[in-house]
């Protein structure tokens, strides 16, 4: 267990958990909103949690899987009739982005749409912002030490809201928490944590320190996802692969690229409704693809991170452990048709992971992309 | 050229420092205290800073090789006197070290020796600091991205005043600043750098991502010391460099070792007056052997991140780089006696530092220690 000071304050390890009433007291959150979601709620998680906060500490737990400006809505409105001074958000990104949302309206003024990225919003974002406290139950999103909060907007747009004012005070990462994890949720959690580091790496941003952790983080991943997914009590896979969340998430800084610039436009979709990590492990292969030869000696410097020999192809790789980890081989089978294809193009052009793609993608070349995976 | 954002904002890159005057603007600095040295302002570099400072902004010069309490107070009665709003250091570790201090002691009651890390003075230090912008001008000490101020205080000893609200609101970080430094501070600066990284590396607390970043600054650093003290002009050596120092300087959150608690116990003593770096390159060898067979399979991945075959002994390649750069053999060319040995093993026991190296050393060790570089 131990303190890490990169981007916020982390504490790391098995049973860190229980720092959780004293790290309140000492960002002075004394009347917590917490957020989490339904399926947290079916767990004895969220009530264990609640315990450690404050009595009478008001839960919010209507979080969409893609976080809405409409349920941001209806949680600022609890977090204000209930004179709450902070936020505490458990879950997956979902539950952790809608928190930052909150804490943004709850101190600035409406509509969400005024601090949109892609619009230049962030220069409207203050240090104002309410204090959170994150504690990922994934390994995962990142998104406890990540500065972005992806929203869809009651105009239907799925935007990145990003300023370090967002960033969690504090993120609680114990391992412990994602022992219940099923399979397949791990899988697809732990691939999306796999496509921060290598589409950070991949970046043309120069970052040196974020390059050396996000190579660190892809290893970690690499070798334990699979431990983790045939044993979901195997505690040491499970706190190496939340140490390569953590990691991917301190590299979102270099910024990432076509994955997520699709993945992010698919998951705003209305129906069906996608799992970001789901469509970033399915995006990856033909991504990496896309984008070799535009990377100088970066693939061949990740190949050694997670331990490949020099001669495989690392799309083939990516592509195989999707398979082993029965990983949906297409977004056809989820449900996408071919009349949703054109307007998905036009919000991964517009989204602001595509200005970080190595390689300069067209509105052509991200229809390849989404056909290559219309299986 | 970009922006690093791991525990500061910072500026990267040559041509960086124009970004100095929006700067200061951004962070309401109306008024700085330039804080340097006597020899940089031998060289035009004080005068081309101050000439992107606001008009009349006052300049202080008098700063000791190891910074004292003393010079603390006089920098501090000329920040009152000009009403400054401010700082910005220019330099090595010393004005930037002194420069923290002199933030500190503008804002919180005297004495310094309150705020001594090895006290617990931590606790008594606020964001109230003032801001601080950092221009290093060697690669180097990483102190523009460091939480900790190195000082002698007014009884002799020498301590780190160590707090998060220490750390340089910006480093800029600017290779070309470098290209003027003669081989032999670049090669005492550089080794200083290099000692950084493989300490933080080797240190027991567990923090995977400083541990990644070390490795890539000690690859840096020993890919491009022996090219930058050949040749001084060569920018993309010196940008190198300048990115392991920094890279170094993220890393001081794991802690350091017996380098530098025995480095800060002899940079305390008043004659002779020793540099910083060069101690620490006379002491890694030794260090490093002392450490062998505690440090599990660390001493093999350093190599491993240098680029030198398993075979070789890391101790003896780190001693033969020093004969290469002319690193004088030992302390007692340098002027150091067999009388002043025991109090600076008392001062090494006491040293913040002391408590993270992997090995427990013992006054007896320190003393051998010590002994082996007497040359």
């Amino acid at each position: 267990m131990g303190i890490i000071s990169y981007l916020t304050t982390t504490e790391f390890g098995p049973g860190s958990l229980a720092k959780l009433p004293e790290s309140l007291t000492g960002l002075g959150i004394r009347r917590p909103l917490l957020v989490s979601d339904r399926g947290l709620a079916a767990t004895p998680l969220v009530e264990r949690v609640r315990a450690l906060c404050p009595e009478g500490t008001p839960v919010f737990l209507d979080v969409p899987t893609n976080p809405t400006e409409e349920a941001a809505l209806a949680a600022l409105a609890l977090y204000k009739a209930e004179g709450c001074d902070g936020l505490v958000a458990l879950g997956g990104g979902s539950p952790i982005d809608l928190a930052k949302a909150v804490g943004l309206l709850a101190t600035h003024p409406a509509p969400l749409a005024r601090y949109a990225a892609i619009d230049g919003g962030m220069v409207h974002i203050t240090a104002a912002v309410a204090p959170l406290v994150a504690i990922p139950t994934t390994a995962g999103t990142g998104a406890e030490v990540g500065r972005a909060s992806l929203m869809t907007l009651a105009d239907g747009r799925k935007v990145g809201i990003i300023s370090q004012h967002l960033i969690p005070r504090l993120a609680l990462c114990d391992p412990e928490l994602t022992l219940g994890l099923p399979p397949g949720l791990t899988a697809a959690t732990g691939l999306d944590a796999l496509s921060h580091c290598i589409e950070t790496f991949l970046s043309p941003r120069d970052n040196p320190p974020a390059e050396a952790i996000a190579l660190d983080g892809a290893g970690r991943i690499w070798r334990n996802l699979e431990r983790a997914v045939a044993d979901g009590s195997d505690l040491a896979a499970r706190t190496e692969l939340m140490m390569g969340a953590l990691e991917g998430g301190l590299t979102f800084q270099k910024g990432l690229g076509a994955v997520h610039a699709l993945s992010h436009a698919l998951g705003s979709l209305k129906e069906p409704s996608l799992h970001h990590g789901t469509l970033n492990a399915i995006l990856m292969p033909p991504v990496v693809r896309f984008n070799a030869g535009h990377v100088g000696d970066k693939l061949a410097r990740i190949k050694a991170a997670l331990g490949l020999p020099a001669e495989v192809d690392l799309a083939a790789e990516l592509d195989a452990l999707n398979r082993r980890l029965n990983i949906p081989a297409g977004i056809r089978t989820l449900g996408v048709t071919e009349a949703m294809l054109p307007s998905v193009v036009e919000k991964a052009l517009a989204d602001h992971s595509n200005a970080t793609n190595p390689r300069a993608a067209t509105g052509d070349d991200y229809m390849a992309l989404l056909r290559a995976v219309m299986v």
